[in-house]
């Protein structure tokens, strides 16, 4: 780790050629690019149950939550939700198709989240989880439940379980 | 516009708490969070055609493309769509399902197509395109294509077209 003495200081403004204003370092001149940033997540089922994992870090430290995360450059979005559930529950995991695409707007996320099904029955909590386990429909704590969009997807997963073609579903009617 | 008389100097660090090596700004302590950015675009349709852009700016200038372009912090990836067919063609559209979603690892892009219809009947090139036309499968000009992805996003359509329930597409196999 570098010592780091100081802190950008940014200015709005519009750079050459582009249309938008955005953060610019008075500093250094580094243009600070903020786009949407993309979350790759997925339910996965084994036995006709579903994974949830109880997190161990903000935000929402306790809550349940599906195995999902930031996406990293270099990886596909496939390859990021299977990565964040082999370090979020240890488990390996198939994604078998796209269950919905989500935008939340006023934290410019993107989430896309898919179904997928265990490789092999077997799964421990990674060091980002207090615990895992797989539930059937009567089982899910929804009062502990992390996020928003997870509820969302469980309840729209629910209303296509055993449907082999349907449309992805967006952000639910509000 | 600042005039800038500087440029940052990153280097590669691993920052406090992070897994992942960042560049950070030696002379300003920035970490520069890179993610994958998002493209959303649209197969617009109307009359049985397809809208094609013809690019007015590089990459690509003088090829042939789908209303697409980088979504914006603030908007859904379906507005972002929408935008983008509103800025490359002076088109109004209806945003009817979603097709696939893309990722191109080597430029960290994920994309994400939508199946869209005009809203009416009208449209002209915008700022960033040449000309804007509507096409029938014989009338594309597939050795004109601006980039592989729409080429992707154009035979995959036509693999589900008048269909009504699929599940949206991703990368061909190589």
């Amino acid at each position: 780790m570098a010592i780091q003495t100081q802190s950008p200081d940014f200015r709005r403004e519009i750079p050459d050629g582009d249309s938008h204003e955005r953060d610019v370092c008075a500093t250094c001149g580094f243009v600070n690019y903020v786009n949407p940033k993309i979350v790759t997540g997925s339910i996965v089922r084994h036995d006709g149950k579903i994974m949830l994992c109880r997190r161990a870090i903000e935000p929402r430290i306790g809550f349940w939550t599906l195995p999902a995360g930031f996406m990293e450059v270099g990886e596909t979005t496939e390859q990021a939700a299977m990565r964040e559930a082999r370090e979020e529950a240890n488990a390996a995991i198939v994604i078998d198709r796209l269950l919905a695409v989500y935008t939340i707007p006023r934290i410019a996320q993107v989430q896309i989240m898919y179904l997928a099904h265990l490789a092999e029955p077997s799964f421990s909590p990674g060091p980002e989880s207090l615990e895992v386990m797989m539930v059937g429909w009567d089982e899910i704590p929804w009062d502990e439940i992390a996020f928003p969009s997870v509820t969302w997807a469980l309840e729209q997963y629910r209303t296509i379980e055993g449907v082999a073609e349907f449309a992805p579903f967006s952000n639910p009617a509000p």
